[in-house]
């Protein structure tokens, strides 16, 4: 392991207690029963402790979507050609994509990233420009990347988001773009959970019967030929991971270590968070779920992190569109705790005492 | 049934199925594999058909939170008293409780509106005073309300809503106060779906065992005082009904028939879509479910009205808060169908033939 990526981890630190129970103890006395808002309660408590502040704040919102091509989709994997993962980065930019209007929509800032799509993409100074590689190998035949690509696409990713906190950062949401990349997902998600690849694995972006029966063969081929150990992450990730799992990995290990909370997108957020609780078991908590996916190998991600998604809209997009949805409700459990009266500035009874 | 009401009714038509079909073919031609944003494709292609566009707007939202007091409180039967109905309705106009937080949040404006409270309130230009009484007798010893107050407090919900739509409105959520509420919206779910009283019966703002067990005793003491027969909506309402649940029927009818969307939020709004839905069954099209309270007869209600609630959030303040996040969502479905990028647009390829 590097220097930055040691540190980094060495710097997550767990949440802030007293913040938490400040946080709990004003929601206590609310005008409003105790408890009656819910999820929208704990996730105030629980971005109290990450932010280390009795009241937390969100005022800076962003969505990191970090692009990146697969070799195994020489395969035939998926129900879109990967010309599709350039083309998107392009409609990322020019603004047309679902993850702009739905972070319009909350308020946060888009960053695209190439972490390494297979083709050489036009200067915008929206893109980031930080391609490891023209797309990972074909892990079907063996790694999908080097180690040391693996280190570079995460501590990419750290670079990423602390220059982004140096710009303002409350809140920042995961998002991703890459044609064949819940292939790599399912593999990863078998391995660090240990279920079977037929349990973990979709229909992607939407293919049939017999694709699928071919995705979960290629699958079960990759980790035949590459026999990832669940145990030594980094080696996951290069053997059946993917650039921008990579770095989406990294960004939630920067943001931890900086205390900001990471609300994590659908299925591929979710196998780069397998990855990054792996390295940093303390990360856990400072990710919110923001969504449980249509795409099976979600479930089983979530129930191994310990996290409760907080919508159930039967999304499967990806690009982070599910983490703006996920900021949107974490902004508004902050400014519940925030701006709501208490019983006794509103001069409102408090429960009967024979309640 | 008087003119108004009668009226109200004839005008809600069923949803444009021309402009549906239009919503649904843009949906299947954006930038995303189809079906991909889930609930928000369905959501916008439902607002296509109630406002009858095929790209549904959605620019002035409002709540209009209603507020009345439960003669039945005498019975003991909430963990507040009752005079917490008339201190939150001064908390509501003074911008502190959760409904304002939330409405802010979405850009929402909140109508507050006294229905029926028991004490003279102070005049406020942002309070409607449509006092139909000073709260509904106690519904254990006979009907709630005469049959002529039942039928004031929706026509009151249809003036109201039918205000706001002169003064703009594309979509609106329903929101309650009342202490003992609850109990009374219990009545109406077990008469209107013949569910057991054990089994809508929830605790309300929190009450403890032995409560809950006087609570469910109340109820059936109502009913069986009263005999209230499901076929007969406003005659329900009437017995065990509340004035604030009239005249939020009274706004879902009012809506539907200006092709209004109504969001509705927990189980007090569910108590009046039960009967607002009885009384027009072609109503059930113009609502969504915004959440599934903690409250168990509100999964009855909703199984009953056949509607799935967008968010599972544990909550259970009423007051319109579910709602305001439904309108969040609804705003948001409609932006995706608005303002994504077509494939063709962005030059983006769309699956391969193989697939």
């Amino acid at each position: 392991m590097t220097r930055l990526l040691a540190d980094t981890i060495s710097l997550i630190k767990p949440l802030d207690a007293e913040a938490m129970a400040k946080a709990r103890a004003r929601q206590d006395i609310l005008t409003k029963p105790q408890g009656s808002l819910g999820r929208l309660e704990e996730l105030s408590i629980q971005l109290a402790g990450i932010q280390a502040k009795p009241i937390p704040r969100i005022n800076h919102k962003a969505i990191i979507t970090m692009a990146a091509d697969h070799g195994v989709v020489a395969e035939g994997v998926s129900a879109y050609p990967k010309e599709v993962t350039a083309q998107m980065v392009y409609n990322f930019l020019g603004g047309g994509a679902g993850i702009n209007v739905i972070a319009r929509q909350v308020g946060a800032r888009v960053i695209v990233v190439d972490m390494g799509v297979a083709a050489e993409l036009k200067a915008n100074p929206q893109l980031l420009s930080r391609k490891v590689a023209y797309g990972t190998r074909n892990m079907a035949l063996g790694p999908a990347m080097t180690d040391e690509q693996a280190v570079k696409a995460i501590e990419t990713g750290i670079e990423i988001v602390t220059a982004e906190v140096a710009k303002g950062l409350d809140i920042v949401g995961s998002g991703d773009m890459g044609i064949g990349n819940t292939t790599a997902s399912s593999a990863i998600c078998a391995v660090m959970t240990g279920r079977p690849v037929t349990a973990v694995t979709g229909r992607g972006t939407g293919i049939a019967d017999e694709q699928f029966r071919h995705k979960v063969t290629v699958i079960e081929r990759a980790l035949a030929v590459n026999r990832p150990d669940p145990k030594q992450p980094l080696a996951v990730l290069a053997k059946v991971g993917g650039f921008e799992i990579g770095g989406l990995a990294g960004v939630m290990l920067g943001a931890a270590a900086h205390r900001i909370p990471v609300v994590i997108d659908g299925f591929i957020s979710g196998a780069a968070a397998l990855i990054a609780t792996a390295l940093s078991p303390g990360l856990k908590d400072f990710l919110i779920a923001a969504h449980v996916s249509v795409e099976p190998g979600h479930q089983w991600v979530l129930q191994h992190l310990g996290l409760k998604p907080l919508l159930d809209l039967n999304m499967r997009l990806g690009e982070g569109t599910g983490a703006a949805l996920g900021i949107f409700l974490s902004e508004t459990a902050t400014k519940v705790l925030a701006e709501m009266s208490t019983f006794a500035e509103a001069g409102v009874s408090e429960r009967s005492e024979t309640a």
